[in-house]
């Protein structure tokens, strides 16, 4: 009576073709940015985890360097969008999701056509606040970055696969808390690692600005070396 | 040649049928457990909000009184059920969800088989940690719960609607180290509030056993007046 295999089926089925043609919107667009020289970095994390603060320091530190836009993904509100203008002064566009928890390839492509791409470097993505459904959809970017900060816990990597295979970057963000909440750096490190091997990990404070050089001398490696 | 709309169309249809199909399996689940005399609490938050600590205190305190049984719920890995049991000695289960960020109602049924009802009082489900789908599934429980951590911050009501509009009980955690995050109390509640006029709110710190006793006397009061 309650039986929901064949809609459970039928939700694979067309998750499936979505995914399929996710991809190949992401391919497209990630061919469309390369050939306009513009690199395209996408942030993902939970709710809470710093994205927005250690994103400010990024964008102050290379926005001398590179011309850079920005994309605040939520489900609804707009205080991303305005604490990154306000403190770093780049372009930056609101992207809700209509309740989403991920934004595709094809919403990405929207918004950069809303926003203009012909005076962009750098392109960042803020994704919705996250560890499951953003992992998921490719959006288009050249690199996947996520954040795990010190008061979510070292063993988030075992709950969470997904999100830790398809980001290169981790960073462990909020250290200068992390004795507070009893977080073990090896741990987490160990963890991060079980999920993916390659993983490049930096542990910093956004707030105390400790650690955040190395990430950005990183990134900013990434984007010269695809030139 | 990229245009997803006729698979959007398609997933938002399906999705309409899961979620009616849902409703459904959720109220005959609800009847199910009134008939036995069992409450039963979906606790919901971001990962890392604090949702274990915080059901350890509130199991320790309730298991006296009543016999309780916990769900949990979690894409990969164990490490809150054998949290959980180590610190509580209350029956315990372990549900993944095949990387579902969710738990539809069909799952903590078939879970709830699995585990045997029979000689609880109290049911707890600790739901997988996202601000954004568990909102969506009604998960046959009595009552929702949800955790606002103030490492989060102030904002997330605005952020994440849904969750805050179906979640009865609103805890902000981790109140001993508010001061640290700069999170505004007062701002957090107007923005709760905003999303739900008839949210109860509890401030507390579960680490510092502070504030937990009125949400324990709160909770107690609710499982008492369903008899």
């Amino acid at each position: 009576m309650f039986n929901m295999s064949n809609l459970d089926f039928q939700i694979v089925k067309v998750k499936e073709d979505i995914l399929i043609e996710n991809d190949k919107k992401a391919d497209s667009l990630r061919k469309f940015l390369k050939e306009k020289g513009i690199y395209f970095i996408n942030v993902m994390a939970s709710p809470g985890s710093g994205k927005t603060t250690l994103l400010t320091r990024i964008i102050n530190a290379l926005k001398g360097k590179y011309r850079i836009g920005v994309l605040e993904a939520d489900i609804d509100g707009d205080v991303d969008a305005e604490r990154i203008s306000k403190n770093t002064g780049v372009k930056v566009i609101q992207v809700h999701t209509s309740g989403a928890c991920h934004l595709t390839a094809q919403m990405v492509e929207d918004a950069l056509k809303a926003f203009g791409v012909d005076d962009l470097d750098l392109i960042i993505l803020e994704n919705v606040g996250n560890l499951v459904c953003p992992a998921e959809f490719d959006t288009g970017s050249n690199i996947n970055m996520m954040l795990l900060s010190t008061s979510e816990g070292h063993d988030k990597p075992l709950k969470y696969p997904l999100m830790f295979q398809v980001s290169k970057i981790a960073v462990i963000s909020k250290m200068d808390v992390a004795p507070i909440f009893d977080f073990d750096l090896n741990k987490a490190k160990e963890n991060i690692l079980y999920r993916n091997p390659e993983a490049k990990i930096f542990a910093l404070s956004s707030i105390k600005n400790e650690g955040v050089d190395s990430l950005i001398n990183y990134l900013d490696s990434l984007i010269q070396n695809s030139k």
